[in-house]
C-alpha cells in the first residue's frame, strides 16, 4: 500500500550490511509543484555505492535498509510539477548525488549546494516528503525538484553519460577549481571509474597529462584515453624522474597508498587533491607539506551549476565514460569485479532489465 | 691556522649528536665584493637549533659537525664588499634561514628564494667560497651576500627583533599568502615561539583571531597577545561551537596531536596550514579533506622580500617576540627549558657574553 501522495516503485535493495542486492518495491512521492518524474534508463555503478550498502562508511554516511544505491542517474522526464519551467516531459534528465538543499542557506546562495548542511544525498538521507530514506537509481523511477534535475546533451550515448553525473563531476571539479589548463603539468594517480574521466578531462582543458598506475597493462589504455605519458607508480626511478615538476595531482586511488611519494613530485605551491576515501588513515609527513608549501586537498562533487557546466562540455567535447552495459540482475556480481578493478572503467545498468521483475 | 680568504670568529658548537654546545673557534670568509659582514649583536633560538645538533632531522637536514646553530640573526655591519649597495659599516642588519642562493633559477627570478634548489641555508650547509659547513649565528659575527641581509626597524628592542627573522617571517607569510585579513576566522593552535607571533600578526591584519591552547594557564597571556578568543583544546565541547566556522588555521605545534579535530572546524575551502613538523607522521582521515574541499598545507620561512616586509610592517606596528635574554653560556640549560615548553615565547642569545670566552 502505498504511503499518501507517494507511489510504488521497482528498485533493487539490500536489507542489511550482509544481504545481496535483490528487487524490492520502493515508496516515491508524488511529483509536487517544483518536481521531475524521471523514467531511469541507465544507473552507473559507483564505488560509493558497494559503501553504502555495506556501511563501509557508517561514521560518516551511515547505511539505512532497505539500500537503494545509485547517484550516476540518466533517463526521460515523464511527469513535471506545475511550476517547472526547466524540463518537460520526453526532455532527457540527469540525477547525480544530490536531490535537495534549502537553497537559501549561504552556501547554496553561492551556488555550493554541495558544501550545504541541508543538502539532501539521493540515497541514504531523509526524504523530506513522505518520510523514510531517500531511494537512489537502482530503481525504475526518481522524483526531484528541477533545481537538481540536470539537462543531458543530445549527441551523446546515453549509457555512457549516466557516470558523468558522479565520476565526471568529482573529476571535471577540482580540474576547473585548481585551474588546470594549458601550460600545467598535470598527473592523474589511478586509471579506474574516476581516474580514465579525469584523463580525458584533463586533457580536454590542455594540459599536459602524466597517468600513474600500478598495473603496466593499462599503460596503453591510459594513452588511448588521452595520457601524454605513464608512469609505473612503484618503478622508484620513472618516479624520481618527475621529482618537483607537477603542478597538480589528482589521487583517484581509494586503497592505501604513498602519499609523500606523489607530494615530492609536485612543484612549490602545488595541490594533490584526494578524490578516494581508504578505510585506513592517511599517513604523510610534514615534512612533504613544509619544503615548497605544498597542499593536500580533498574534493567531493561539485555544484550543480557546475554538474550542468561539465555535461555541456562534455556534449561539446564528445566525452563520456567508458562503460560496461549490464542487466540489474547482475549487480552482485559487478561489485565482486568492482572489488578486484575488473572493470573498464565503469558499469551502467541498463534499468530496462529491472521491467522483468 | 685560518684558511685563504677566510678568517677566525668565535663560536659555540656541538661536535656530534649528543655533545652539549661549547665554546669553538670557526672559519668565516672574507667578505668578497658582494657580502657584508655583520657583528652578532643577539641571536633567538629556534627549536630548528636543537634539532639540527642533535641530528633529528637527519632525513632531509642531516648535521654537520662542528655544527653552529642560529637563524635568528640581528647585529650591526663591520664591513662591506666594493660592491654592496644596500647596506654600510654602522647599519643594523638581520640574518635568517638563508644566506645564498644563485638568483637566477625560475624560483628565484619570481622571487622566492626560499623554494630555490640552490638556496644556501645558513647553517648546516656547504659554505660555497671557503668551504666546510655554513655555521649559524651562535657567533660573533657572519658574513653574507648582501641579498640575504635585511634591514633592521630603528625603533624596536634588538633582542626582541631577532626572532622575527624566523619565527617571524615563518608565521607572517603563510598569514599573507592565505589572505588573512578583516572579516576573516583564524586560529592559532600552539602559544610557542611561533604562535604567539601568529596571534600578534593576524590581529594586526584585522582578521578575528582564536587561539587554541592546551594549557588553560596561557589563556590570560594568549588575550594580551591579541587573541579575542582562546580554546582549551582538549575540551571537546568548546572545540564543538566552533566547527566548520574557520577560514584559516595556522597550527604551530610540533607535537603529535589531532590533525582532523583541527580541519572540522574549517569551513568549506578552509585552509589548514602546519608550520611545525612533528618527528612522527601525521595520520588524518580523508574524509576531512573531501567533506567540504578542504586543505592541509605546510609552509616554511618566506621570501627575502617578503622578509623584510615583515620587518617594516613590524617597525610600523610595533611588533616584537616575546624574549627571555640569556647569556651564551646557559644555552644548553635553555635547550632543555625550550623541550619543556618553559620559555615565554623565545629565547635570545646576547652575543656580548660570548666576548668573555
Amino acid at each position: 500500500m502505498s504511503k499518501p501522495n507517494a507511489y510504488t516503485a521497482k528498485a533493487y535493495s539490500a536489507t542489511s550490511s550482509s544481504s545481496p542486492l535483490a528487487p524490492d518495491t520502493i515508496q516515491r512521492r508524488e511529483p509536487t509543484d517544483r518536481d521531475v518524474q524521471i523514467e531511469i534508463l541507465f544507473c552507473g555503478v559507483c564505488h560509493s555505492d558497494l559503501h553504502f550498502v555495506r556501511n563501509e562508511w557508517s561514521g560518516v554516511m551511515p547505511a539505512v535498509y532497505p539500500a537503494v544505491p545509485g547517484h550516476e542517474i540518466v533517463g526521460r522526464v515523464t511527469k513535471v510539477g506545475s511550476k517547472v519551467t526547466k524540463m518537460k516531459p520526453g526532455d532527457l534528465a540527469g540525477v547525480g548525488c544530490m536531490v535537495g538543499a534549502d537553497l537559501e542557506c549561504p552556501m547554496c546562495k553561492v551556488g555550493n549546494e554541495q558544501f550545504s548542511p541541508t543538502g539532501i544525498w539521493t540515497y541514504g538521507a531523509t526524504e523530506p516528503v513522505i518520510g523514510g530514506p531517500t531511494y537512489g537509481g537502482y530503481s525504475e523511477s526518481i522524483v526531484v525538484d528541477e533545481h537538481f534535475a540536470l539537462r543531458i546533451p543530445a549527441n551523446l550515448p546515453l549509457a555512457a553519460v549516466a557516470p558523468l553525473l558522479c565520476a565526471g563531476i568529482t573529476t571535471y571539479s577540482p580540474l576547473r577549481h585548481w585551474k588546470v589548463g594549458p601550460g600545467k603539468k598535470v598527473g592523474i594517480v589511478g586509471i579506474g571509474g574516476l581516474g580514465h574521466l579525469g584523463v580525458k578531462f584533463a586533457r580536454a582543458f590542455g594540459a599536459q597529462v602524466v597517468v600513474f598506475t600500478t598495473s603496466p597493462g593499462k599503460k596503453d589504455d591510459a594513452l588511448r584515453l588521452g595520457a601524454h605519458e605513464v608512469v609505473i607508480s612503484h618503478e622508484a626511478d620513472e618516479m624520481a624522474k618527475h621529482a618537483g615538476s607537477f603542478d597538480f595531482i589528482l589521487d583517484a586511488v581509494s586503497a592505501q597508498h604513498d602519499i609523500d611519494a606523489y607530494l615530492r613530485l609536485l612543484v612549490p605551491d602545488g595541490t594533490l587533491t584526494l578524490l578516494g576515501a581508504p578505510e585506513k588513515p592517511i599517513v604523510l609527513s610534514a615534512f612533504s607539506l613544509l619544503m615548497g608549501r605544498k597542499n593536500l586537498a580533498g574534493s567531493p562533487i561539485g555544484s550543480i551549476a557546475e554538474t550542468q557546466e561539465m555535461l555541456d562540455f562534455c556534449g561539446t567535447h564528445n566525452i563520456t565514460a567508458d562503460v560496461e552495459v549490464i542487466p540489474i540482475q547482475k549487480i552482485n556480481e559487478a561489485y565482486e569485479r568492482l572489488l578486484k578493478g575488473d572493470v573498464r572503467y565503469r558499469f551502467a545498468i541498463d534499468m530496462a532489465s529491472l521491467k522483468s521483475e
